[in-house]
């Protein structure tokens, strides 16, 4: 019953029902499919459970299903598995696959060459779209299972020309490839990073981008179904980092989400900490006044969620390239700008509850000079923490919201406790 | 000179050029460019540009590059121009694009219909690959640029086919375009939302899919490179809301952003001065113990990094469809478990440097203990609120941090300052 539930599964969804159920159901499940297991179901497969699944079917079946995968598709499963299971699987594959995983893995993590299928098809400017043709019918069975564009090379390899298959189609058997080739190639260097490979198909809208050795030899082709999958999980990277946390972990155990998740809040209980001595410089005040201790986290918290704004915009446009040159110092002036608006917005705002709240003018003035010192700071430090960080070649997706709000608590709490310090006695 | 440079640039990049530059250098750059604009250019420039752009080439000029597009990416700027500029085209247009145009703009926005592309090849199933192959020969005029998959309709029009290209140019002429097809079609309703648009791509891999009326007919095709785009567009979609930011705001006005950012800014107001409330409430405590007035921020601010980290990974579970059914109650247990683990350690950390800075051993048990209290409910509230913000059919992209940081803050400072109240006197 099970059996023919599965069998009607599209391996996109069989993936999904492994990754959903528990780690014991998943082993029950692997037992009762077994070898009749679609390999295309590992390829849907999260990342994290891939060598789970492996280990269970063992050496044997994860070589019989490496062998009936595309090139990439083998590799990107493959990389995934234990040391130990892969040296047991290579012994179990034909030399030619073997080799291309060797390969595959030598190419840095998250490269071009990680991405990319080493199935291309090839053919010589000089043939006709009636040569091409017939090649193609006549090696059907070597060919990949569906391919879109066709590439030209040069005889010493390099590629010189991408030939989408429709351009095939439409033209006359005479018609020689090389008049009707697109010349437009972007070609990709084998060890760029998928991010970079991202946004080159993003960019120049590609189908297919064909991969070069250093010496502009080519090596394999990426298409764009399979760089879906990088955008996605490269605008992740970003959304994760910035909420602390430093991949998707829901298939991991306790223990070790729990351990991935204490450094990030170990970082920001430093900050804390640093934020709290600030007050601790102010204690007299506040035992004069305790009003303060209960406004005080609203200048923080006010100027924290400002400058988070910014600091989103920023990332994102720094992902997308967008802050070259002058661009970058108009946002900077404009988030400022933007800042020292809504700090004289919340100003008046915040003052007069504060004056209302605790009956005393003078207080809502403290609190309303600080939240516009407060907002200026979060717009100036939400740009140039984010442009800081990518100057200095590190992610500004990782680090910029904890050095933000570091600032914004230490502005927050100086500037309050500071100016009510100095105005009210 | 100028004129030289812009020549040799792709569309991409002079989209770019145009995005980077000030309104009046683009105003300068449209002039100088004029007619000999490239319309593809259009299709790359961010959409809070196109109006403006549009404005500037005037309608005669928007007009001619419309009816130079494909239809997704005439649409796709069509409806980001003025009301006013739109009536303008639309009486420049042949009467086949401008019906084009006007049924496009009542899809709703965001759906498959403003998505997908008018121009399919499509073929009845009884033709051969042959008489495939003449007819694409014979309309070589009326084909669309480049495409991928050719679609095999029923007499009335419905798709019951899908044909790579790569599966006609593999076979000899006589074979029957029926016993190549492939059945698996996965159809998409015209009016679904782009972003289940983009799931069904991205889970099944597709590199098109076929677009259908309530009627099931065909009326247009999905391509994966128009899809590329919604894909990126959802995932900063909830990178923007999750930091407070309704959209990316980089080509407004100061005044736009201000006031798009203020509304958000008072929903935190709101809660800070709820959480301010509750520390209001132990304003006689704080002012016998200052040190509390030092602390307690620690014990709020570690609270609502904790409840972030949740919130973010559940936020991307619930965009993966991660979440169903039993899977969501241990994704609720497993967070709750971390929770009260990261708790622990924090505990005795917090707890230890508290007592060293104060020399006073009861406040280090109080705010070890509203660390413990104060994570766990950032693991219950982090899973929780998002599920239920999903449950009830809102975004849980855009409101979930706020009301997970009341949480946090509520909880955190009530936990600490009512033990302190209670142990400490
Ligand atoms: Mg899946
Ligand atoms: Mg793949
Ligand atoms: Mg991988
Ligand atoms: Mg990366
Ligand atoms: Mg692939
Ligand atoms: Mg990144
Ligand atoms: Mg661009
Ligand atoms: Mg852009
Ligand atoms: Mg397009
Ligand atoms: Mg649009
Ligand atoms: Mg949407
Ligand atoms: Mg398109
Ligand atoms: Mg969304």
């Amino acid at each position: 019953e099970v059996e023919d539930l599965v069998d009607e599964l599209h391996p996109a969804d069989m993936a999904d029902l492994l990754e959903s159920v528990t780690r014991e159901d998943r082993a029950l499940l692997l037992d009762i499919v077994g070898p009749t297991l679609d390999p295309e179901v590992l390829t849907y497969l999260d990342s994290a459970l891939r060598d789970e699944v492996a280990e269970k079917l063992g050496p044997k079946e994860t070589a019989a299903i490496l062998k009936r995968l595309e090139s990439d598709d083998a590799l990107e499963f493959f990389e995934d598995l234990s040391e130990e299971l892969r040296v047991q699987v290579l012994a179990r594959v034909p030399v030619t696959i073997r080799r291309l995983l060797q390969e595959g893995l030598e190419y840095p993590e998250d490269s071009a060459g990680r991405l990319m299928q080493r199935e291309v098809v090839v053919v010589p400017a000089i043939w006709t779209v009636g040569e091409t043709i017939d090649y193609m019918r006549q090696h059907k069975k070597q060919m990949p299972q569906d391919f879109y564009d066709l590439y030209v090379v040069d005889p010493r390899y390099k590629p010189i020309g991408k030939l989408p298959l429709s351009r095939v189609l439409r033209n006359k058997r005479p018609v020689k490839i090389v008049d009707i080739m697109q010349q437009e190639l972007n070609p990709v260097p084998v060890g760029l990073d998928q991010e970079e490979v991202a946004y080159l198909f993003k960019q120049y809208s590609l189908l297919s981008a064909p991969v070069v050795d250093p010496a502009g030899r080519l090596v394999g082709v990426i298409t764009v179904d399979d760089v879906v999958h990088v955008v996605e999980e490269e605008a992740e990277d970003d959304l994760l980092k910035m909420g602390g946390v430093s991949e998707t972990d829901l298939y991991s155990a306790v223990l070790q989400t729990t351990r991935s998740r204490f450094t990030w809040l170990v970082v920001n209980l430093g900050t804390a900490v640093l934020a709290s001595s600030v007050i601790g410089l102010f204690e007299s005040t506040i035992s004069k006044v305790v009003a303060l201790a209960v406004l005080m986290p609203i200048v923080a918290s006010m100027g924290g969620n400002a400058g988070t704004q910014t600091v989103t915009v920023a990332v994102r446009a720094l992902a997308l390239k967008e802050l070259t040159g002058k661009a970058a110092w108009r946002f900077v002036w404009r988030e400022v700008m933007v800042g020292v608006a809504n700090g004289l917005l919340f100003a008046v705002l915040v003052g007069l509850v504060a004056w209302a709240w605790f009956d005393q003018p003078l207080i809502g003035v403290v609190i309303a000079a600080a939240m516009v010192i407060n907002l200026l700071s979060a717009g100036l430090f939400g740009t140039i923490i984010p442009l800081a960080l990518e100057k200095l070649g590190a992610d500004p997706a990782v680090a910029s919201t904890v050095f933000l709000t570091t600032v914004t608590d230490v502005v927050g709490f100086f500037a309050f406790l500071g100016l009510a310090a100095l105005i009210l006695f």
